[in-house]
């Protein structure tokens, strides 16, 4: 692994990727490291998160929620960084923040957009279990969907950093889970680890009709996470009153046309109508000013006393970014998936 | 008109129609005037409600909400009845009731299923303004969409029963109103006559960019009656936050397959997430229990007041119900569609 030092390596968007990125959209180059101007800070990333909505800004049409990034900018993302240097009154050198440095060495920043984190025992933690996609995990589920006891919960990508966590505090509230997973591993992994009643593997052929097993009772809640053949499985076992939460779509990301027909929107519109259904989208930039107390209250709880954990899939040097990635869009991570950038 | 007489007509179901209705799906037997047992009520209908719903009970495979109307077996709907006979202690003979009794002109009834109403000066208006449809657009747009001042509230099928009455209380909320319906003068009904701002014809081959331009400040709550093309024009259209309540689907009700691709499910699921949006279908009959008694109350007083009005499209004679019904399912009617079965 290369050692951060006095250049600031930079994972730049080289090419907007048709369909499933390559390496060659990315390209690393090399800047200056910059000096803090008066109330800004430098700070050093130690952690990169990869999520699979940095699939959607590489795209010249930019998602509703976030703008697309600029050919030859860096790649964005959330990080967690050492403060180097700091001329602002909030912040010394050393200091551990959360932030948003993007796929690079260093950063400057105003600090409005940083959140201390103290002296986090396990900081990338930050950027998992204790930060976004936990955040998004108990929002789109426990707010919006709100699980009742014995209802049944079903969830893609279960252990993906949101799905593992949805599915822990479906158990937590008293339902029955059932995981949806890509392989045997993972499957085992979600039952015997994160105490889903039921892992499928997605890949299986006769996916619809397992899952019609698994779920005798039909599906309560839906918590979507991937889109494409899983939820052509979940929608006909919906019952009346469900409740779906769409939260990532990452089986859609790739595609540059609209799939084939027949056209399945006015069955979706028909299910929602006869079946009650309520559908609620997620974008979690909408929640941190009104329920991010809230959660890092509940869920550092939850963590402290081990009823939530959250397998982190740690890949070493910003170089490996873009196949990390890319492996991540492919399904390959198991669990939480980020950089470590720099040594402390 | 044929006045009801010692004969019981009954409009029952002759065969199971593909696509659009036809006469012929239709038969008008006679059978005997039944007598009430120990506990029963005799009941002659004086108005019979025409719904869209009820195409979909024709079919063999019913909705989720209701069994399918049996061959041979007279169709469903909601009328007001007036009580011929009584061997029930909670009901005399000259009660005015809404019931059940279906498309015939006299049905026994055990009461359960009964509402009294009393002395009403307008009775149809229980099929109307004041029952069913009318109650539908206030727990689908107060309820599930909730629309605030200054919002836009766009209502497919602007002049139906359900419609008209969802953007009077949109009004009354304050919001502003754009309305699609069939034809010219239904729009200018809309404008003139229920104070909606802008109504545009959906039969207008630029209809999504008439809607474009009438709600330049996107859609915030949109409340589907019709699916099909008008959908397609307001999706691109709603806000990050919409609201929309899925409470029918008329120009899907006929179709017997998939509509040809591409498959835009996948493109709804997207707008679902980017934009935050928050989709519902309501089924009136799951609401009676909470929340009829205040749906009565307030729309007592908004009709009383003339806040909220709705044009009624009456039909004389039982054997005219096959081609009212037709004609509604392809946009005809003009309001409120009730039958007039019996003089009273």
């Amino acid at each position: 692994m290369l050692r951060s030092g006095t250049v600031n390596r930079r994972v730049v968007l080289a090419s907007r990727p048709r369909g499933l990125p390559t390496p060659r959209d990315f390209r690393i180059d090399e800047a200056a490291v910059p000096t803090p101007g008066e109330g800004q800070v430098l700070l050093r990333t130690l952690y990169l998160s990869l999520d699979p909505y940095m699939r959607q800004v590489m795209d010249e049409i930019p998602p509703v929620y976030a703008p697309s990034v600029r050919l030859g900018e860096p790649m964005v993302g959330g990080t967690v960084n050492r403060v180097v240097a700091s001329k602002h009154p909030g912040f010394r050198p050393g200091d551990l923040v959360l932030g948003n440095a993007g796929w690079q060495d260093y950063v400057l920043s105003e600090g409005q957009d940083l959140v201390s984190l103290g002296e986090l025992a396990q900081p990338s933690q930050a950027l998992g279990v204790l930060g976004m996609p936990a955040f998004t995990a108990y929002v789109g589920l426990l707010d919006m969907a709100q699980p009742k006891p014995r209802e049944t919960v079903v969830v893609a990508a279960a252990t993906g950093a949101v799905g593992a966590v949805v599915g822990q505090l479906a158990r937590l509230k008293g339902a029955r889970v059932v995981g949806i997973a890509g392989g045997a591993d993972k499957c085992r992994y979600a039952v015997e680890e994160l105490g889903f009643d039921v892992c499928l593997d997605r890949r299986d052929s006769r996916l619809a009709e397992r899952l019609a097993a698994a779920c005798p009772g039909g599906i309560d809640i839906y918590f979507e996470n991937v889109g494409g053949a899983v939820f052509d499985a979940v929608l006909p076992l919906l019952n009346i009153g469900a409740r779906v939460t769409v939260c990532g779509l990452i089986a859609h990301y790739n595609e540059e046309t609209l799939p084939p027909g027949p056209n399945r929107l006015p069955q979706l519109m028909t299910a929602v109508l006869q079946k009650r259904i309520r559908m609620q989208g997620v974008v979690i930039l909408d929640h941190y000013a009104d329920r991010f107390d809230a959660f890092r209250r509940d869920m550092g709880e939850w963590v402290a006393t081990g009823r939530v954990k959250l397998r982190e899939d740690r890949v070493d040097g910003l170089e490996n970014a873009p196949t990390a990635f890319i492996g991540l869009l492919e399904g390959h991570n198991f669990g939480k998936l980020v950089v470590r950038v720099s040594d402390d």
